[in-house]
């Protein structure tokens, strides 16, 4: 029999993962591996670290060559060829040799598209100036690395993954860095009080922030790129790293007359094939599906890119056996100096603009036992459906365990675990590790107690002078740190004043963080007060947002 | 109305979580807790951190008063007090305040039976020597932390969680530590290839282990205690701490008529109502429903403790929304110096003992991406339902980021999930976190490879000399660590050497963590050779026990 022809476009994470499984399930398959680049199988969710210094030497990011992957898989890699056009008719591929320009076709039986995404470039004057970059690959890597040193001014634009990553990394190799970003917080992929840790963290390492801001245009002036914002501001750097996004590569796709989604992403379907059964497609370029409401979506990860790839492999050559990918929920962290964020399923800003049904509670603790050495806060969001009690979506932020608990509420989504569920997770608990009652205990206590009527929230300070505004924390905190239009009340002597209070007016309670107001609205609330509590407390305040942040 | 009388037995974390969330929902409630001992609501899994000085304030651990509790929680607790005798037919307990001798009946409406578990004590020869210890509440900690100066020799009888963190605690204070220990390893929660690291990390630090030995007697000789082990050791220290686990204080319960289980646990239901539906029970001294089979079980740990607690109240003040204990799964986790291990659900000693169908697989990778630094192995087992594929329970042991892999397995026991649903968990993932395939993905894969019959594992080396035992690792790490019996081929070398091996023999495959071997097995398979691979690799093989232990 002729071997099978596995022709694989694309040698990074969803390349490499399908063409090591596919040679895991068949010895006996040609497998072809076809990369435009110069590197296969490089580590790219590494590349800022080394840029930055933290990941030293460059060797680290880059183990896979062509020959040892010929060695280890008997795969057959050929790096800087370019697949210009596919012929579906005849099972073939023409690609491109891109340094001699000498084209030839390749056959396939199977052809997997793993050709990932590129960096978004707006196209704004100047943005062809050899001093602004974006950071996809090694060579990318290497150029920002080279034009890099210490005493430099660098801005970045964009503050998503990879532009806090990279604001860390310049300030780490000893740059000034300015950051723009587009909207009024950073990390747009979690909600605005979550990222309120990493905004302060940035400004705490003199790193400045332009929230609501943009480039309109970059201006060459002599050693110095002037970068030019639409709030009339000009900043000046040495170089300028663009992190505004990715776009799918699908040109290739696209001329095939490959079904694309709303947004150009590659379709396809549980087994990752595209509309033509014959070819798949796999990571950064192609729509899934939704893992918690089940719609398209696109989630250029590399977590999800890798595992696509093995579903892909496994549906062409164990096709009885091969599981359906189960979706993309989106779980994602950044480490920003000493404090990390992230997000696993919905957030709420994206929850409310589809119009679902859903509840959330905010709640602040540490990461482990507060008598242990070295408790920090966490703060941990939850979001769930108001019907069922399923969880839709979590987020944490803080200075240790956040992937922990980002962790635990990604596996409850996938569970379809709901706050009661939650509620009753039994944790692994040592002093060391965590808590008796974990904060995501306390989590799914808290959307319980909302649940069961046992509490209102309120996310915001009401403005309404009608109602009376009650701090029940401690009086030395309270007066260190007033919150105006407030009368203090330490919740220990809440029940011994409560004919201080005109129970005819409505109350919120507040505290430090989120949960002596709770205890207190259930005080007042069993007096036959109407009352509110402060969802996360004070910290969870947007106007405590840090005054240095411009 | 007469406002209701709740009588709770014990102020630690069943009772004082009880307690408080009864105090939150009913503010007319008439609350009164008992608890013998002189604290109230303590940290009772901090006690050895403040032996060893790395907690180095007793406060922290007693942060909770009887004035206190009455201020926020309007709660009366009497501390010194003994619950004596329960007349459930006038509802009323005999209590005795411990140091005046006077007694009287207090009268209750719902009882809440918390009193905890003692450490277990052998009816030993010399047993009651002054300087055997046990460790159950601040004045226990008190004791032996006056008891305890650095240079002194103490040993530690049994090697559980509280026996390892004793050990290691005495160690960090400057003290010379033996352990003796029953069984053939030490953390028998754990299967005894995750103990190894443990067992390595004590012996690292020159704490002598005694594995498969016990005290038979205790000998007071002058200053020193001289312990005399079954095996005919002596050991001589100046003090000794029990830690061979612990039995329910249920004497209360017996007396008063109410169901225990066949181990003595108080019996409750999933609301914790006892065999009497006026009296709950919570903590330590009850049987619940284990989490994965459902059966009468005893977890004496402090979050289903707590949890229970709050259970109970719930269903006294509102049953219609009370939801039940959904039962425990026994998770938990020590550390040892700069290691941990712990587990969830059941070990496979236990699904052996109970003749369970499931299967099993051990991974090696790394707590985060190897190319970040501070990468360090982590090794992970889980057990799954051989039908099912469902999680039936896991292990970890490691450097860091072991709490992080327990939790999301325990997660996912929780959640019913299946080995097949732990390949696409969608985990946290940046360079300093985790990797795009985490180690719990592995484990998934692992096992999904197992069901699909893609591999064969073995967990020891054949002794059978008509296996070819194949050793894929390269050569100086084979050359430099070599496995007896074993022929070296290189995993990129594997497919040109074929011919040196014989069709008709069957074969085993061997690496440093078990994926290279798998790698090779998937090769020899599909050229027809009847092949299997070592799981977990040389770490996990049992002969890697360091000698040095004892």
């Amino acid at each position: 029999m002729k071997p099978m022809q596995i022709l694989v476009i694309g040698g990074v994470a969803a390349g490499a993962s399908f063409a090591a499984r596919a040679r895991r399930l068949s010895e006996s398959a040609q497998i072809t591996v076809i990369e435009r680049g110069p590197d296969v199988s490089f580590a790219n969710c590494g590349l800022p670290y080394h840029i930055g210094g933290e990941i030293p030497v460059r060797d680290v990011l880059a183990v896979q060559t062509p020959a040892s992957l010929k060695a280890l898989l008997n795969v057959d890699v050929r790096v800087r060829t370019e697949a210009m056009q596919i012929d579906r008719e005849n099972r073939r591929v023409l690609v491109r040799d891109v340094q001699s320009g000498q084209s030839e076709w390749l056959n396939y039986d199977k052809l997997m598209l793993a050709p990932g995404a590129a960096p978004r470039v707006p196209d704004l004057p100047g943005i062809g100036d050899a001093r602004v970059f974006t950071l996809r690959n090694l060579a990318d890597m290497d150029k920002i690395a080279a034009a890099a040193n210490a005493g430099m001014r660098a801005v970045v634009v964009g503050a998503g993954f990879i532009g806090l990553e990279m604001a860390e990394q310049l300030h780490h190799k000893g740059l000034t860095v300015e950051v723009v970003q587009i909207g009024a917080q950073v990390l747009p992929q979690i909600d605005a009080k979550l990222a309120l840790l990493l905004e302060n963290e940035l400004v705490h390492h003199d790193i400045k922030l332009h929230l609501n801001d943009q480039v309109v245009r970059f201006d060459g002036q002599g050693d110095a790129l002037h970068c030019q914002l639409a709030s009339g501001k000009t900043l000046e750097a040495d170089f300028v790293v663009l992190s505004i996004g990715v776009e799918p590569e699908t040109r290739l796709a696209k001329d095939a007359g490959l079904t694309l989604g709303a947004r150009g992403h590659i379709v396809v379907n549980d087994f990752m094939q595209t509309s033509d059964a014959t070819i798949y497609a796999a990571g950064d370029a192609v729509e899934t599906r939704d893992r918690v409401f089940g719609q398209p979506v696109n989630v250029p990860l590399g977590g999800p890119a890798n595992r696509q790839g093995r579903v892909a492999a496994d549906h062409i050559f164990m096709p009885e056996k091969a599981r359906p990918y189960p979706g993309s929920m989106a779980t994602a962290i950044v480490r920003v100096f000493g404090v990390a964020a992230g997000s696993t399923g919905w957030t709420e800003d994206r929850l409310q603009k589809a119009g679902r049904d859903y509840r959330a509670v905010t709640v602040n603790d540490y990461q482990h036992a507060t008598y242990f050495p070295g408790a920090m806060p966490l703060t941990l969001k939850i979001l769930w459906d108001t019907q069922t009690g399923e969880l839709l979506g979590g987020q944490a932020a803080g200075h240790d365990g956040v992937d922990k608990r980002l962790d635990v509420l990604a596996t409850a989504i996938a569970g379809k675990l709901t706050v009661e569920d939650l509620a009753h997770l039994e944790l692994a608990y040592a002093p060391p590790f965590g808590s008796a009652k974990d904060i995501v205990n306390l989590a799914g206590f808290a959307a319980c107690n909302q649940r069961d009527g046992l509490v209102e929230t309120v996310t915001e300070l009401p403005v309404d002078a009608s109602v009376q505004i009650i701090d029940v924390r401690g009086k030395p905190v309270a007066d260190a740190n007033p919150v105006p239009g407030t009368v203090n009340i330490p919740m220990p002597t809440l029940r011994a004043n409560l004919e201080r209070l005109d129970k005819s007016r409505p109350v919120v309670t507040l505290c430090a963080m989120g949960k002596n107001s709770y205890f207190a609205s259930r005080v007042l609330k069993q007096h036959g007060f109407d009352v509110k509590s402060l969802d996360g407390g004070v910290k969870m305040l947007l106007n405590t947002r840090n005054p240095a942040k411009m």
